[in-house]
């Protein structure tokens, strides 16, 4: 059983990801009480993980999957260190893709975005660090107004648009080769992303990275064969727009349950 | 003591307004670690109200005022019956204030702006129908994007004027002749709003019309004379962008103490 947890909705991407690759029932939690995570406190943050860690442990999930970005950059390596079952971060996985990308294509500079949670923990920049030096030259912006544009279902629109065009400016300026979609709602738009900040770019999506990392680890390991391809969601309060953001995702309906309330 | 709560930092721009006609020490209390309440679920924000009420109190408030549209609807009533000290809503003062200005004023249509629960919660139709039975007609919608624009910062910024110019396509077909701000945030942006809206149309403030309700309040009962004026604010979580939205409220730095961390 593997579980997965995000401050929402946006790590059913994530979860969707794991269900295309891998044969294993979903327990998946959103803490939709405490969303967006993104805007939070570091305290608060690692405080919330920390819950939704135990939550699913305690509902049966042999492995654990942060499929929020946020809590991957401030909560990742303590909840590695914490828990002794595998915990996979929507980090890592990004950060060693873009290894093997630079290997085969000229990438001499790096955008990322995230939420402004994400981009002020620095988790990219001292994880680029340490296998790039100063090979690799990193450019951050955060864009906490992504979220909510994604989550009012805006995923075509032209204020969508127009926000990209503003938060891409001092990317586009720099020329970067690659660009981390740092939060897991971000694939949702990545049509209009690659439209504004150039076809050329190379965008690498966590959400895809993290679920192939997975997919790999129970081929290695043999763990995972054959069991029911499914997902059951819990959430801490009712979530903003589901039902329009389940069909955006999964384009066919899904029940939740709440549970927890707070 | 006046406590006065919010899920954030909107509910600054209703102490503001209170501190500008009332000599009393303000309590504030922003449950950062929440919000934004707009999105979440009747019974969280219920919870959520108690919370904050029962903190002030113990602070030493004699009078609160549920600076927060979103508690309003769903908890102020509630509030109100559970407590014995005058607790205040943002909601009552400006029905009240549509009430007075439709004697002078031709109004048979009032438009109403604010979070999707306020919206939802159908608080201000069953308000207004009470007084006005089917004398005015009311246009409803929910504007998901504001909060996050103005936390943001952007205050005069293209995309937020786009924004409300699809937010306002119906409430301007119906050509309301009010309009009333459901959200404390958004007096924020009330030079854009009318821009959008047309200058022609009424627009009724929460943040306003609650302290002058309180003010007049205050001096019916004869309950605070000179006394210090002052803000003392706590917050449940670090406020993202604390200090640009300190500034674009008040002009000037103040300081916040993070209580209570979940």
């Amino acid at each position: 059983m593997i579980g997965v947890f995000d401050s929402g909705l946006g790590g059913l991407i994530v979860a969707k990801e794991i269900l295309k690759r891998v044969n294993s029932p979903i327990l998946y939690f959103g803490d939709t009480a405490h969303l967006p995570y993104g805007t939070k406190s570091k305290k608060a943050i690692l405080n919330f993980s920390q819950k939704n860690t135990e939550f699913l442990i305690k509902k049966g999930a042999k492995i654990i999957v942060v499929a929020c970005n946020t809590s991957s950059a401030v909560a990742g390596d303590f909840l590695k260190r914490k828990y002794k079952i595998p915990i996979f971060d929507v980090i890592d996985p990004v950060v060693e893709k873009l290894y093997f990308k630079s290997k085969t294509k000229q990438i001499k500079k790096v955008g990322i975005i995230g939420t402004p949670t994400t981009i002020k923990s620095g988790i990219y920049q001292n994880k680029i660090k340490k296998i790039f030096g100063n090979q690799i030259k990193v450019y951050l912006k955060a864009c906490p107004l992504l979220v909510p544009l994604i989550e009012e279902g805006w995923i075509y629109h032209k204020v969508t648009k127009e926000v990209l065009k503003e938060y891409f400016l001092p990317l586009k300026k720099k020329k970067t080769e690659a660009l981390i979609l740092g939060c897991t709602h971000y694939p949702l738009v990545k049509d209009l992303i690659l439209k504004e900040i150039g076809e050329k770019v190379e965008i690498l999506d966590s959400a895809k990275e993290v679920a192939l990392k997975l997919e790999k680890f129970l081929k290695n390991n043999k763990i995972i064969k054959e069991k029911k391809k499914e997902i059951k969601i819990f959430l801490s309060d009712e979530g903003y727009n589901f039902e329009k953001m389940i069909k955006i995702i999964f384009k066919k309906p899904l029940s939740h349950k709440i549970i927890n309330p707070l």
